[in-house]
């Protein structure tokens, strides 16, 4: 009997978020499936990783027909951990998600979601963050997985060059297709917030607002959800501005 | 009198680490400084957000003829909190480090000297994160520091395009020059320690070493480093694989 695909998965809103149990569903599907997600929220840990501490790796019950493993670590961390010693064969695909709320344009840069793909590409297998434009706990997964299913048979069908992962990210509502798109050009906006605690000393908060530098450009990710498609971004872990590069080589030090 | 460009300086090796006054002795040859760093190391950091949490933010003594603050986030946090509030006007560059130790290669992804220095491209002024390859904390900066103001003052003069920062890393020892690259392709292996605690219980320590996947190739940037040269890597925020994009457009969901 052919062996059937080793499938990682993790997330960055942690072990007991609906969007990974959602995604563990899809992948059942298609493969043996080991999760192995932080045990606490971590929004917006990006790519980081833990060097000055230890890692504690938990087995947890519930994972009926996989293995679920919960990590005081970053989502990074989690991959790392599974490559390295938790996983008994190298997996075939790392998926990470599905993040409650959108990852495109820059948060790509910010997402935890992300750094687990990314992370998985680095290992040398395709990866993918799924995320969806909804940010309530409670999220209706329902058309987002049937999305999930067709992309991870898409690229179980076509691969993905080395060091390339895919940014997916699934509009709420009715869904009228597909797009391969650009990460669009945006940033965070008046996004800390001063206040003043109990004791009369400041504090600050992050919050803020999403700028599109790019609205209503066909092509961009951020055009494609806000018309109702399913957004897909490859991204490379090589971050080497080739126009730039060029542009350097008449500079003067 | 003509104002002097306002330069913001952080670092993730926090706000009493070595480089980060070493950089700011040459950056106050240049303009008037604000150092906003973290009050813990904050290595490996990547470009982490804290958004659970408030932030706190110190002034602090010992900055004659520049302001010093602490904060309690991580790199990017700093950068956040300066642009949106402790800063007087908009900056006119961001600098990052100097780290005590290499940045070179996939370390970028990781980097929260980097993830800095990203974040001040995203305000979109030129910024640079810099690096020198010594990790003792007591390292010697004087020939990294030429290299910085050489750098930092071609960058004044032809400016970067937005949203994109340069990865600068020193090679410790003799410097033969300067080079212009990318980014080499590589990874960190065997990168996490299985251990025991004295109660039995096994953890793990993120460790291992780095893995180059193309060693002895002209125009990467640990070519560049293992030849004594300082190497320059323009680095964009758009992490959009365009070969990939193109690969896609014929795939079938």
């Amino acid at each position: 009997m052919e062996e059937r695909p080793l499938i990682l998965i993790s997330n960055d809103d942690g072990v007991y978020a609906k969007g990974l149990k959602e995604l563990t569903d899809v992948m059942r599907l298609f493969g043996d499936v080991v999760v192995i997600a932080p045990e606490k929220a971590m929004s917006g840990k990006s790519s980081a990783i833990t060097v000055d501490e230890p890692l504690r790796v938990t087995k947890m019950e519930g994972g009926t027909g996989y293995l679920l493993y919960k990590c005081n670590g970053t989502p990074v961390d989690c991959v790392k951990v599974g490559f390295n010693h938790l996983l008994e064969r190298h997996p075939d695909f790392v998926v990470s998600g599905i993040n409650h709320g959108s990852n495109s344009s820059i948060s790509v840069v910010y997402s935890g979601t992300m750094g687990a793909a990314i992370e998985g590409s680095l290992h040398g297998v395709p990866s993918i963050g799924f995320s969806l434009c909804d940010f309530d706990p409670d999220a209706d997964f329902t058309r987002a997985k049937m999305w999930v299913a067709r992309i991870f048979q898409a690229v179980a069908e076509n691969g993905l060059p080395l060091y390339t992962c895919l940014n997916v990210n699934v509009p709420q509502g009715d869904i009228k297709g597909i797009e391969v798109c650009r990460q669009t050009a945006g940033k965070w906006v008046e996004e800390v917030e001063r206040r003043t605690d109990p004791h009369q000393r400041d504090y600050f908060w992050l919050a803020g607002s999403f700028k599109n530098f790019e609205p209503d450009t066909p092509g961009t990710d951020i055009f494609a959800l806000e018309n109702q498609k399913v957004s897909v971004v490859p991204v490379s872990v090589d971050m080497t501005c080739r126009e730039t590069f060029n542009q350097m080589k008449t500079w003067k030090f």
